[in-house]
């Protein structure tokens, strides 16, 4: 077995070099791309719109499968053959052969473009990018995306469909792990901080990246009522001041792609929206790479009830400036007849065509259609340990402590149990981890037992499924518990909770976990709860329930070690949350950055009844964003700003000092927020405008200094000018959103 | 003590005739407005603008508090002799009482407007607006209007703030109670018919008539979260299309006038923003009437962070088109000083007088100040029979009947328990009902007592509070319970938990009221749950465990008698809900003129999962818009269109055969909608378009005719041009919106 493996190995990596000879033979290293537009037929143009995922390609490992998709979506062989993209591949083998064959098959040459989903990791998974949020750390995200990037590459993507960058206010919907979260500067901060993680800064030249596809454009963490798919309405000025300054801060990092959202935009699904795409995007942006439509969102212009069939469809999403059509064949069927009824002009059909051709040249595809796939330094790069370690890293930073009285951290003399669904589960990865490695995840209780004196006293039991129980589960609970001196119980959703149309009406834990907690809180030990999840969850029936609560999210490969360092506190906690925990779903949406109202609540002069409130809950999420605890205090003090007066040109600077109180080193992330207190338009209560990640010893301390310049008091108007006013403003500093020291200054240009 | 009554009186009659003398020697009835307006000095002027409360006025009942508030405000005694109008004062003695005074002090005579809530009756309660809506009985709608207006004018009234016509789709919103629902065409039906009932034809002439004031523009009902001034943020498109059609048929209607809203609309509060009120609803509107500040919205402005001080709150408001400053001190203070520095005109002042002259004028009151206002009358038409007959008939209408097991009606023979907060309860009236008779609200066990055969084996009981319970309750309850055959459970929320700042997160009945369902259960006694809220509630934990549902609102001074007819079968529930019943406020917003998305929930090709819905309840409401039982059944045939093409000009008919196929009479709504299959922007999935009452004799068959025209089909376009567009048509009749018939037709223009 192990000789003939090596022998088809041998035989492969031949054929790959004979590829790749004969290709240069056809397209030498300098192609003139308007040249090879030129030699294309319209038909040959139209396949290169068309992107397929892998089951359609010959020499895939599924290929069995070519016929029936094929003829479900009315295409054929031809169009697959020559069609300008792939999505989904990945593996070194499978990439290299599926190329191969495509270029064999294709009159012109021209390569595949392979895509995939890339978008917390590649084999190694790094947290879900709400917990990367959390960790305020751009470096390690960078890092995280240029580790993912390498994977990929090696194993032959080009392209991965990420970052996503959709600001979120509804922890209904399932893609908030996808998010960084609720706040537009910091979800801007973490585009730029992906962008160049997966591409660098010489995408041509380094084969180890991939090009970067910011999703979803735009506004699809909008859907109404938080249930995914679902209707957007926003005004233009919001949407312009919250939800596209993340897709625009991917764009000015040199982010090659676009995808479009599934959602309407003013009425008029994305995928067709000529005014978001061609105007705003392309007309007002600049935006000259590849937009691509979301999977079958051409087709679903139909659902949405703006084109009356695949014929209008794909004109509307050509016109407004769709270049791939993603997995429907509303371009394969219908564009070369639209432009013969000159219902559309070829030249958007070439616009397109040039705008993938190049990017394949960009990629260096033209040079060599293999690009960096490589099985043998595959094996080298993907999942190995320094990746691994860097998982770690990132996962520690990841996680928030939310509560903690006294119980944590852990001690490595204590009998501990470790319980729930999640004690020994692997599902720790999260939604968009099809390309991980499920299988090597470290599972919490295997890493709590490394860090025992005592491994044999550590007692490990599920207590009940994610959302299932029985008897025996309990019992085995109780029993393990009874013989522990504190329980670290393990709880959360599966995976399957959150991601794409992982939508829950209900945001508190199953049933069944806070039964557990109810039970176990019988027997009188010290309860610590680490939740996994993918989103901010209702935490009633466990936040007074348990003595602490550290919110691991889906930490990624290394995800049982990363908790355990923090519950052993051989790190310190340092997540800050990025989004709001909500008091209950009754009161979503809500988040840090909302307007004051004209009647607020608790305002000096509010009257008891007559204010912005509910009667049974209050305005304040349970947990505000910025929040997140530390096994060390920081005080703050002496809070001072330059000037009470700011002119143009001269920025202000804010400083205050930040003390380690505690006894153990730690690090604190102070942020700084802005309000403007009268302004054309409403204003935000705060608004994020600059943070510090600041790492002190114990009884350290550190004076932060925080430049504010007027451009960073700007706004959209109602007339959509992006101007700032004069007038005063507050400006603060704190730990997070909730508590804050407050200065005053005027802006007078 | 009669006979110094008596002569009190006489005295304050003949002071009366003498004021009415004395004010014609002043005015004349031909007074010239123009010449009024240039005898008015600055300050006179902008008094008129001032609206204050009963409490400042020299004469009212409670005129020892007149130092407190104006102190507070800042104004002078001076602003309030001058001042426009007053706010909530009601009742003839005391009208005419302050309107003498006022005009002893006034220099030019110029009378008082009388302004007051009357919302759903005046004396003479009838049910909230929600469950008016609910009636679809527009008849009966405008005759509560009628009477409200004829008790309101007697008792001195000259303008009420209604009707309320905000469209809504969240039910945590306290004030969901005071709208007819989520429909804009119902919504704009009953603007119509309010504003008909309020102002009759002839408003000069017809003194037991009203000025109405719809309220609240714009898009008051659209607050985020549900909870009462927060943020409204709406595409322009989406307000015009379903928000704005209510105030634009009251307006259409004749109303008079119009009161701002607190919320804000694309970012500017309503009462600062011009581009909502100066351009759209007096330049293209054509709106020459008074508006409104509602109270304290104009100081508000700062709260908002639109305005840094009173004088700028002034000014954008004045600007804005706001002609009263309602309840604050900023116009008082303020509109001199912005005169003499230029910084507004004073010909917008001139606009602003002119407007509330021009009212003062049509209502007569330079004629006779005192107007319908007439000690004698009021005692005579106040609260009279024939007005608490209507308000009995619009009750029975307004009940929706939500589930019967078999156990509806009620025998006289059977022994009954009433149980719960509401058997004896007199908070039948709901919000907006001070000026109601509480004293005099028929109670529900009373009501039912009469109905029985044996009263004597009625059993009473609360079983618990609204929001508390006691063991000693229980076993009441229990008792009364286990003594009958049937139990009549009245539950529901107290009238403060809806209405203005009466928002809820948690929608389901209190958790006491639950309890009291669950243990009557073990009792295995039929439940028939009559519910009197102000909102669509979460029925978890009502609608599985109750044999039968009557939801009755707040039904008004009738209330218990309404109730009892339908429950003994005297009358036969007919009406439909307006606002659909969520399955949880986990799905809120849920309302049936939803978009179809692009990717439907059962859709013929959908996924199992990729598709729009929550993974742990339903896409659809409990209960539907249009929903509703009777004691008969209804059943629909024949269903058939004129054509299926539609050219301009000449619409289509409709036409529905529904029979009546139970054993007693009863009236059902034909419910008829469109859905255009494919838009320039997406189209709802269903659209009420018309809907007819139609009262059956059991066995009795009618065919129902509809007329659907090319009108009906417009819609505003991204361009928020309002046409309709070629293409493929469906049109559904049925009982509700989920039950429907579907036809298809082609419009070709």
């Amino acid at each position: 077995m192990t000789n003939q493996t090596n022998q088809t190995e041998e035989t492969e990596q031949q054929t790959m070099q004979q590829s790749k000879q004969q290709f240069k033979q056809q397209t030498g290293s300098t192609i003139s791309l308007p040249d090879l537009l030129a030699q294309m037929t319209l038909d040959e143009k139209i396949a290169q719109l068309i992107q397929l995922a892998v089951p359609f390609y010959e020499g895939a490992v599924d290929a069995g499968l070519i016929t029936g998709p094929m003829e479900s979506l009315g295409i054929t062989e031809d169009t697959v053959r020559n069609s300008g993209s792939v999505l989904g591949m990945a593996g070194a083998a499978d990439t290299i052969n599926v190329q191969r064959i495509h270029l064999q098959n294709n009159r012109l040459g021209i390569p595949l473009l392979m895509m995939a989903d890339i978008v917390h990791g590649f084999k190694t998974i790094f947290p879900v990018p709400l917990a990367i949020g959390c960790s305020w750390d751009l470096e390690l995200a960078e890092l995280s995306a240029e580790i993912a990037a390498k994977e990929a590459a090696v194993s032959g993507v080009h392209v991965t469909y990420a970052p996503m960058v959709d600001l979120v206010r509804d922890p209904r919907w399932g893609r908030v792990m996808e998010s960084t979260g609720e706040d537009p500067y910091l979800n801007a901060e973490f585009a730029r901080a992906f962008v160049r993680g997966f591409q660098g800064s010489d995408l041509a030249g380094d084969r180890d990246r991939v090009a970067a596809c910011v999703k979803h454009f735009a506004a699809y963490g909008a859907a109404e009522g938080g249930r995914d798919y679902n209707t957007v309405d926003l005004s233009e000025r919001q949407l312009r001041e919250f939800y596209l300054p993340g897709y625009k801060a991917a764009l000015d990092e040199g982010c090659e792609m676009v995808m479009t959202s599934f959602n309407t935009v003013d009425g008029i699904a994305a995928t067709g929206n000529a005014k978001l795409m061609r105007k705003l995007l392309r007309e007002e942006w600049g935006f000259g790479g590849i937009l691509i439509s979301d999977w079958g969102a051409v087709k679903e212009l139909i659902a949405h009830g703006i084109a009356a069939d695949e014929s209008e469809a794909a004109a509307k999403a050509l016109k407004a400036g769709v270049d791939i059509e993603m997995m429907t064949s509303c371009y394969a069927k219908h564009l070369s007849g639209l432009v013969e009824n000159k219902e559309i002009e070829e030249a958007l059909i070439d616009e397109a065509v040039m705008r993938i051709l190049t990017l394949k040249q960009k990629l260096g595809l033209f040079e060599n259609p293999y690009r960096a796939a490589d099985p043998e330094r595959e094996k080298e790069i993907v999942f190995c340990d320094a990746h691994r370690e860097a998982s770690l890293a990132l996962a520690v930073k990841s996680c928030v402590l939310l509560k903690n009285e006294g119980v944590l951290p852990l001690q490595p003399s204590q009998r501990i149990a470790v319980i729930g669904p999640f004690a020994r589960s692997g599902d720790l990865l999260g939604p968009w981890s099809w390309t991980g490695s499920h299988d090597a995840v470290v599972r919490l209780a295997d890493s709590i037992k490394h860090k025992l004196d005592h491994p044999a006293e550590l007692h490990v039991a599920d207590g009940c499924g994610i959302e299932t129980s029985t008897d025996a589960q309990w019992e085995e609970a109780r029993a393990a518990a009874e013989a522990s001196d504190v329980i670290v119980l393990a709880l959360g959703e599966h995976s399957d909770m959150s991601g794409e149309a992982g939508c829950r009406a209900n945001i508190q834990l199953p049933a069944v976990q806070l039964e557990l907690i109810r039970k176990l809180r019988t027997l009188d030990k010290p309860i610590v709860v680490v939740l996994f999840n993918g989103r901010p969850l209702d935490l009633h029936g466990v936040y007074h329930e348990a003595d602490a609560i550290l919110e691991a999210w889906f930490p990624g490969s290394e995800g049982g070690n990363a908790v355990a360092e923090l519950l052993f506190g051989y790190a310190n906690p340092s997540g800050r949350l990025t989004m709001s925990f909500p008091f209950s779903v009754g009161q979503v949406p809500v988040y840090y950055n909302a307007y004051n109202t004209g009647r607020p609540q608790g305002a000096a002069d509010a009257q008891v009844r007559y204010v912005s409130q509910y009667l049974d809950i209050p305005n304040e999420p349970l947990l505000p964003f910025g929040f997140g605890l530390s096994y060390t205090a920081f005080e703050y003090s002496d809070a001072r700003i330059s000037s009470d007066q700011m002119v143009m040109g001269q920025p202000l600077e804010v400083h205050v000092k930040v003390t380690n109180t505690g006894s153990v080193a730690g690090i604190e992330t102070v942020q700084l927020y802005v309000r403007d207190l009268a302004g054309e338009v409403v204003r935000p209560v705060k608004e994020l405008k600059d943070f510090r990640r600041v790492a002190l010893e114990p009884g350290e301390t550190q004076e932060i200094a925080f430049t504010l310049s007027e451009t960073q008091l700007r706004y959209y108007h109602s007339d959509l000018s992006h101007t700032s006013d004069n007038g005063d403003f507050t400006v603060f500093v704190g730990p997070n959103s909730r508590e804050t020291t407050a200065l005053s200054f005027q802006l007078t240009k």
